[in-house]
């Protein structure tokens, strides 16, 4: 047995989120059907998190084990043929024995893309939110630095969440212009569920001023879900990067 | 009864092309259709040319005749509240009577793109010709420098064009590499049946080193369409921009 550590990327739009459930096509089904007409075995995969349906991904860690001896770029090459267009691995590589996509990441960036131009989206319209209207980067931004640092997130945290605690530390909190897409980029040491959702509907009200730019801030000390703003949609969301301990490039195990 | 002219961006992948015909969805059936409820008239619109299918556009120019009342942003708001999610129209303006957007064009830009990456790409999979492999683009530049000007472009006409002449002056040729994407754009007066995708084609092959960077000059200078390489498929294709006169601001006939 081996343990490999993929990096994944897919749009989302077309499916029932990440994880495998009854009815709807997931990514992780999509993935673990291929892996089997590759190997012949039934393979589990780990994912790093569970994006919610039409959550975007531009490099979602996912690991397995496998008794398979094909080297990692074959498993990139034999993937890449058998998965849908709307997925594909972009990266594969041997990891120690125990490596798991979700227990040992040590970070993630979650981008959020929202359209702001009055005339709907053409091409980007499966990546963005479409508000159709300009948003207060300023204001946005003043809100956002309120939440760097290690804080207790429960106010941004939905309901059914399973987490031990909901303390989490902000790494970096972004707000950019890009022609008619304004992005933002959250990095943290973990997401609590729907946490970033949660974070941008916030935000949204701050940007078109229905709410003060204090009052994430606000909410963020409330501890109080109901404090904060509606979960913005999930079509804006993508999972940009996984974040793991290295050792001379090589993947170990989290101290 | 007015003119009015319209630009329009749509992403082809899902349509048989621009022109109406009795099998599969075009994107003029789908304005007209637009036009109709909005106007309860039958409007016939006239496209600057015709896009195939897979063809996209950023700046298609649309034309048509109505003796509708409403303001030109009235169409605007309106029709994108009908038209389905890939055709969007960005902008709509009065023109002068007898104007016709495929006649009173003086020039246009395409802009093709070529996905060069061996992974496969994900968000960008409907806008791009995925070839897999990098290109040379300084061999690449060179050649198309020799396209610069009023030239006989016959060797770039599909059959079955029915132009009455094939000579078309072309004003900027640019090749650039934006990561993994390159990016070709060409500008010209005008357009042969197809001949974007046969300079492309060819300019491919320059590219992967299997033709010589004179290979575009010579095939112009043949007139002969079998001493130019393939045509390149649709997919990359995007018609970016239409030029007409304008004084003031306003539109104006040709000349």
């Amino acid at each position: 047995m081996r343990t490999l550590l993929l990096t994944v990327a897919y749009d989302g739009t077309d499916y029932a989120g990440f994880q495998i459930q009854l009815n709807g096509n997931t990514i992780q089904a999509e993935i673990e059907k291929a892996l089997f007409r590759l190997t012949g075995s039934e393979i589990r995969i780990t994912g790093s998190g569970r994006t919610d349906a039409g959550v975007h991904a531009a490099g979602q860690a996912i690991s397995f084990d496998t008794d398979s001896r094909h080297q990692p770029a074959t498993f990139v090459k034999a993937l890449n043929a058998m998965l849908p267009r709307d997925i594909v691995v972009l990266n594969a590589e041997e990891a120690p024995p125990g490596f798991n996509a979700r227990f040992c990441a040590i970070g993630k960036t979650y981008v959020y893309r929202i359209w702001t131009d009055p005339i709907r989206p053409v091409f980007e319209r499966r990546y963005v939110t479409d508000l159709g209207q300009t948003l207060d980067i300023a204001a946005m931004q003043q809100a956002l630095s309120a939440l760097i640092g290690t804080h207790d997130f429960a106010a941004f945290c939905a309901a059914g969440s399973s987490a031990k605690t909901t303390v989490r530390t902000m790494r970096r909190a972004m707000v950019e212009q890009k022609e008619k897409i304004v992005e933002i980029s959250l990095e943290a040491d973990g997401f609590l569920y729907n946490m970033v959702r949660i974070i941008i509907g916030t935000l949204i009200e701050i940007g078109t001023g229905k709410l003060p730019s204090n009052c994430l801030e606000t909410a963020l000390k409330s501890l109080d879900r109901s404090k904060a703003g509606p979960t913005a949609p999930p079509q804006g969301l993508c999972l940009q990067e996984v974040f793991f301990l290295r050792q001379d490039g090589q993947l170990v195990l989290r101290k």
